[in-house]
């Protein structure tokens, strides 16, 4: 029985809100049952130095949490004077699962930052983020498109994220906290629109775990993101 | 005329959401107009080392910026690696402005930390702080009350603030941001509920102003604070 | 009674020594009774980037102090790897200061960095820091006069400063360090040659302060500042 | 065809030299192919702070590269005055990965630090650091029981680490750098001696990739890994 | 000739004002020529972790130099957010030299600091911080002495401290900074006042030197040395 | 008698293995006795801003040790965030005695990089270093003349060096860790191939040293040095 009630394979409720930033070229708040997640996405037209003269554009994120996202409260990175190992990984990952399914040609020499800030943390931040900053980074590319900012349609695939994991033994879908706190093993996964892998992150954290294990957190995996896809789409579609 | 058609000693329109995190043992949103601020509590059993053994308690306040809370994304303090000058100034103030109205002895060994994130940005960032931090810490207050965390009454009085301005040659309340960025002269002003000030700031940004100014802006500034604290003990009653 | 004796109006001693800093293009020592701060201006052909090709000069200020300016050892800002939140708040403040009185585009493009150090600190550093960067910016300008740097007359008018307070009830003029540790109110202002405000900060320390102390305040800071820019009138005058 | 010749499910050679740092408790240096990486254990019997009073020791792990173990110098982090993100993900990698095989209590309230430094770098550096840090943490056991400073036998089984990829169309064991910068797919994996899984990391740096070709990467793991722990075996059996 | 058409073994003329810095509990002013060098001493009856019950005193020196002490103005370090290599070298090696001098169980568990804050640079600023900066300790060891801070004497001997260097290829004492920035061989010396040998530091700016010539760099140091302290004898005499 | 027999005018056993980076265009393992450092050299045709368009090249090196050279692990410098002292003040003295045998016209508008990486430390790693560079930077220069990358023969000279010391009253050469932790005198010399001195630093770590002694240490380097230049001949000729 998971804390929350939910059946292994039921996702929380999960919801976006789009254009909630109506500063930014494109914005959403993301949440997964109490966690929240606003992502905002901001065009530049300058690139990095060393992307410069390629004709190619560039994505990138980066990734906070306030200090009271959390249960009990959280240093601030910016008086501590630097962001965490743990920030750091995931502001790569949010990256790198968004770069997989866009055309940077087609971006053309300009470039998108995703803002990821959590505003409360119930577990898969990252996985929120993921799933929402697309949505952002798609506002943003329709911005771009309306200014003839681009050279083709930079959107490739969807992409969005889950984590599943071993909880008292059993696979689960989506883990919330309480269940994050406890479960034996914790993996990552990022799937296109299409079902294709763009990153899996799976670690033991208690026990190791078997071949079989993983082949049940990647069916629940597949299951969950089809789930994100079909309500980025809807989301999207209604804009 | 101002750009939003308000009379030169309106105030925008101000609202306070109280208890928006939950986790944190106070919180509101606090907005003024567009300028969003999102203000939380944490209470904290330990004190800074300097502060211990005296019977004391402290309370302290931190500030930032989601990057695109602007027009223009700023750059993420934590990804800079410290806090700018101008953060510092604002969150010093914030702590100031709050410890004006809290007898520490009552507060007991204690601390009090306010959070305050600005989600949007529309000038008057640090005025909103402080009115919606004052909100958050009397939840908190509540909140230690109800578990005999106190010596007694902390709260002496209620404190708030507002900016005023010379636009375009007149005094006018509650600068937003286009006021702001042409105002010849900007003072942010703190009073308490009983009308007496506890921070006065004024700056002139193109001329220098007169003593007939300063007195025009101190006048608007009482009326804009004490509209304030009104709101602030409506929404205090109605918990 | 003052513990230096002094009447609730009366400044303490203030002497102004020019040409200490062979080397800076301006520079003086400033004393405010004990309080002793080293000014020097540097003019650069160099603007920071942002404010390039405008036709429009800068000027900017940094602020330290000596370990042992003070009763007990102050660390090293250098050693603690940054400047403390002070330091930037008073560094702000001596540059807002001077750009106040000085015509940027007289200035052509070049830039003035005033450094004011202080070799003892007896309350007031920076009230004395203003004033005497007015008068190290103003060698810094005979200077560029004199190589034809200049595109006209950047000296629109003096610009001064003294701190005020409540201290045992009773407003008095130009705090020293004993009196400043124990004011109910603290306050320090800049004004011009001509008496106009460039800037007003006052806090309360203890007890918020009324309108009419605050009207008290004001006609000290007026007349302290009248008699410093007479002594800087005298001291430019005399070179 | 491979740029080294090997076939598609053929490690490079791999040699591990232990005892290579006399001073430390533990040391080797593991090579896969060129890429060498000098692996030390240091035994310190004091806790970090938050792990202490539980009875229970704590592994961790730092990660570094000289700056030319590279084709082109890379900048040193202790002149840059931080690690880089990527450093910290390799290093929190190496540390969990080898606590997923360690009992805690057996360890009792000591610390073991592993130091992976690579030596030269030709793709694999952090599944190296792995499998060496398993046979230096090893020889740090043996020299601790020596000392009786174990509760208990700490070693629950080995841990070794190997990457494949998807390399022009071909799923392929043991990446070495060549074959690293241009595969499609990039996957680590870390697994136990009896064959569990510790740890799973797939990007996908070009092209998303599927079931089938994730089932193919993690066959080639568990045939490379069961070599790397044969290997540990043999060596550390012939201490 | 040297460009101040000094002999060749002629100091330039060096004073040295006690009692400068009225707050510290021991302070010079040191001049070597145009070098003047602000020196205080402060007393700590704290001592770094490290050195805590042993029974013996600390003493350690901290150096600095205010931006505008050269030709062209210097970073600050505190705004470039560390100390340069450079001044850490100088300030560990006042900090070695006086230590070579005192007897640090007289001393009792106290720390002395010394701040060397160079006001003006004409070369010779780390022989002109270590000759000031043994008058400065000093006078904090008269004011520990008065209070029965200490266990002893804690004075051996005087410590003092002269550059010599080749220069247009003749040997010369006292470098100032003209000389110095062409000299082909640049020198420091520590010695006591009993004639030993604290330190020596030669090197080669442009072409190495022979034994001859370190020879006479030697004996230029010896005398420049027992001229120094004979005034370090005859100012601390007269207090 | 020293703690290794050796007599007082003996090196340690040294060895230079040339080419052990393959992937620098310079690289040697140098080995003092138990002492080991890991010489690369970078050649890179960008130069430092300051030294660009001048016609001349430049020679700079970086110093760091492994964690785990030394008998307990010493904290990374990486992690700690910045250089120490002592590695700056190391690093600063290689790359000055490099440049004492360099004609910087000859290098070309070229930059050579230096890195020194302890991999065991017994005493001795900064003199090991400058011996160590000096055969991995003639390797990276003549990699340069294969491919026409000078404008002459750049070496002036060979640089190499050694400590001495006051061990229990005695003068000896090349201190070994037992013996620099106890010597009243440490002493370094950086010597050419001609006898020609670049660097001397003597350092009193316990009594002043005599003239008398500073004339046997400056013997004993120069034997030790003569020794060191002719195994440097030896390996560069062989090559």
């Amino acid at each position: 029985m998971r804390p929350s009630g939910r059946a292994s394979d039921q996702m929380r409720d999960v919801t976006i809100e789009r254009g909630i930033a109506p500063q930014a070229e494109g914005s959403c708040l993301v949440s997964f049952g109490r966690t929240r997640v606003l992502c905002t996405a901001s065009v530049e037209t300058s690139l990095p130095p060393w992307r410069r003269g390629q004709g190619l554009g560039w994505v990138t994120a980066e990734y906070g949490m306030l200090p009271r996202a959390t249960g009990s409260r959280t240093r601030r990175e910016a008086t501590a004077g630097k962001q965490s190992g743990r920030t750091q990984e995931i502001q790569r990952l949010i990256g790198r699962s968004l770069r997989a399914v866009i055309d940077m040609a087609a971006l053309g020499e300009n470039q998108v930052i995703l803002d990821c800030d959590v505003l409360e943390a119930d577990g898969g931040t990252r996985t929120a983020s993921i799933t929402g900053a697309f949505v952002a980074l798609s506002e943003a590319i329709f911005w771009m498109k309306e200014r003839s900012l681009l050279k083709g349609d930079p959107i490739r695939d969807h992409v969005a994220a889950v984590s599943c994991g071993v909880y008292r033994g059993t696979p689960v879908l989506d883990l919330d906290y309480l269940e994050d706190s406890e479960a034996e093993t914790d993996a990552n996964f990022v799937l296109t629109g299409s079902g294709k892998f763009v990153e899996i992150q799976g670690t033991a954290e208690a026990e190791p775990f078997s071949s079989e294990e993983l082949a049940e957190l990647i069916g629940l995996a597949q299951k969950g993101i089809s789930e994100l896809v079909a309500l980025q789409r809807a989301v999207l579609g209604a804009a």
